[in-house]
């Protein structure tokens, strides 16, 4: 039986049946077209938040968000084509440097990422910190880039998986952004329309990331694979640790700072930050790993490490920031960029060691500054921010500075301060770190 | 902490935590100002239909919906007010007669009803199936009626309860209507608005009801009893078997006419239906106990039958008809109303005892006839429906007529027949009949 009944399709899923390829299609495109409206969407998020959707499910769901729009031919360019995907967290600012550091290896990196969510924070966002770089690039340009630098990393466009983008505004702003199945449906008809053929997943999990629980992160990881291998891509999951910030940075300029500062060989950062590090390179092995340029994540790894000892990174970076418009002399030179109006620093209180530094209320703590948006139409301060002097695991001695604090008024400094006091926790006891890489899952 | 965010208040519902009294009135005040938008606000009712609402919750909505809007002031008459609430069947039309019957007691009615929906009947669509007969009344000409009358029966007004309108229609259109704290809501303010003192609940259960189980039947009327007693009003709920129409007839005009050959003492009905005197009469006497009346309701059904055989109740009838507008002559000589052009028999492929007459396609095929509305714009046809000429129970022979479809064309009438097919089951063995009235909940 044909069900063309919008009603009817949200009524079946909330009484737990599984919907077909046709319903899902149906629904998808009547929301797209105008005949099924934003409240039909709304009830039927709603209804899949609670009764989930199967694998078969998030397919369709995939499938029709890719078929609501173009997607990128890349064949013209004969190379591997590797791209790297996280789930959101705080400070997390691999793909800066990652999308350099692959091209550098002669591997195209389609990069297409979001904007700031929540307590975290949006590559998009960081890259418009730079005067004048572009991310809103039309599928031509991309093209063009792509085939001249071998990295570009634009926003999505308006042709590329229009139906997701409709249903992914929809979802926040009625709850129902933490749903596996969606939220697999959103990652993975992106990164297939965007041209990629290997897809490197970093899920993150613990306070600062978006689900819950380990096992969800795991659960979402497998999602994920399944759905980009149904679709013919190579894909590798990484669940990193993600319960206190990435790095030494959080907000938008301060992470392109520290992207810098890591990735250019003349500048000698003394407190060059180890998980940050970590991170990127894993991820950067993986990722050449599914470009057939290493054997194993390891050697992968190496070879990784070399191109950003030798410069090869750090000159593939300003090549990329100059093909999409952006200002290499503030690349060149960090110093030149404005700092932000007002800064606070945040002292031990007691001796002892760092226990916790909590994400999710840095990263919250770091929206509130300015760092990220509450609504729309906000503007986003790009020199605002939090840096940390300390990390979880260090030494403090009383009225160590643990933090800084940037932003463009003395109030929203202040506020700040408030909340970081209970973001962070010093111990009496060494505190002892582990890797930031929980697990690969294959 | 006061949270003044929709979408805090959705995730709130949907994470399993109970909404302040504060959390309610600022979501239910915000949609209806238009700053809430029908997309929240079916999130928010998908996340109730999956995590329920408790009784403080439902209390809130309640009062919510009666804040929305004005009330009715009935202080200026010095008579008990009373009034009955179905939650929808097929064929039932007590309302028509129980209206004038306890307005024949010197005891106000002030009933506010609704139109038909999904397979049940509206007392609206019926009584508008007279020629004339206004529903869409103001405030003071409902009281100006109940003043003179002592019954006036009209649909939801513009200034009564208008967030329960805006909301109810937005259940309609995405599968949340089936939700016992919504329903309590919905069905509690306009009768707490209409400004009845005491409320007989006919809570119906079975195939034709709305609900799915006895359980959540019991479960709905023990809500409606709470919610009205909260706010003072005397409330009694009887539950009453739906798994076969109700009366004799379905359809607009088809049950007008069954209830006024029913109260009309000049007309001698040979085949008076058993059922519905006897939920009418049971109604009938919860109705005078709750006005004072009499001690018990077996009293009150006796007084209620001679109130019907000494012809009082149809006096009432016709003054309430007169009073709204409605063409009495008709009513005083039912044959002068236009009949269906097309009709056509359905009867028994073989002999036996009538064992199953089911509510829900009956209802179904009367809606496909014109007696209902599937979209908001389609028109009724007053004059189409369904008689039975058996009930369960009954014996018939091979050939005999088991119900009479009327409908405006040959092809609906046609479809009707098929419909019906599946609807009717004959046995080989007797079948035993039990009363309509499963129990009362006090």
């Amino acid at each position: 039986m044909k069900i063309h009944n919008s009603v009817e399709i949200i009524k079946k899923k909330r009484d737990g049946v599984n919907l077909t390829e046709e319903e899902v299609n149906y629904f998808i495109s009547s929301y797209l077209e105008g005949s099924a409206a934003d409240y039909h969407a709304a009830a039927l998020l709603m209804a899949i938040y609670f009764q989930g959707l199967n694998e078969e499910e998030t397919l369709y769901f995939t499938k029709a968000y890719i078929n609501s729009g173009e997607s990128v031919d890349l064949s013209f360019i004969n190379k591997p084509k590797v791209d790297k995907h996280s789930t959101g967290g705080v400070g997390d600012k691999t793909s800066i440097i990652l999308a350099p550091l692959i091209a550098s290896f002669d591997v195209v990196v389609p990069m297409m990422s979001g904007r700031g969510l929540g307590h975290t924070g949006g590559t998009l966002d960081k890259l418009e910190s730079i005067p004048g770089f572009r991310i809103n690039l039309s599928v031509r340009e991309f093209k063009e880039i792509l085939g001249k630098v071998n990295a570009c990393m634009i926003g999505q466009t308006e042709s590329l998986t229009p139906a997701d983008k409709k249903i992914y505004a929809l979802r926040d702003v009625t709850a129902t952004v933490e749903n596996i199945g969606l939220i697999t449906a959103s990652i993975t008809s992106k990164k297939i329309a965007e041209g990629s053929e290997g897809i490197v997943y970093d899920v993150k999990a613990g306070s600062g990331s978006t689900l819950p629980t380990i096992e969800k992160s795991r659960e979402l990881a497998s999602h994920l694979l399944n759905t980009s291998r149904k679709f013919g891509q190579k894909a590798m999951a990484v669940l990193t640790e993600m319960n206190s910030p990435l790095g030494y940075s959080i907000g938008n300029w301060l992470e392109i700072k520290e992207c810098i500062m890591l990735m250019n060989p003349a500048i000698d950062d003394p407190i060059q930050s180890k998980d940050l590090t970590e991170v990127t390179l894993y991820l950067a092995g993986a990722m050449l790993k599914l470009a057939g340029k290493c054997n194993s994540v390891e050697e992968g790894i190496q070879l990784a490490e070399e191109k950003i000892t030798n410069g090869k990174c750090f000159e593939k970076f300003i090549e990329m920031v100059e093909a999409q418009g952006g200002d290499t002399s503030i690349i060149k030179d960090i110093g030149k960029y404005p700092a932000a109006k007002f800064s606070a620093d945040f002292c031990a209180e007691r001796s002892g060691y760092i226990k916790t530094q909590n994400a999710h209320k840095f990263g919250s703590a770091a929206v509130n500054l300015g760092c990220g948006r509450k609504a729309v139409h906000h503007k986003i301060d790009y020199s605002s921010g939090i840096t940390l002097e300390k990390k979880v695991g260090d030494k403090v001695n009383k009225g160590d500075v643990i933090c800084k604090i940037y932003g463009e008024s003395e109030a929203k400094v202040q506020h700040a301060l408030s909340n970081i006091e209970k973001a962070v926790v010093i111990s009496d006891v060494p505190v002892e770190t582990n890797s930031k890489i929980i697990e690969v899952i294959d």
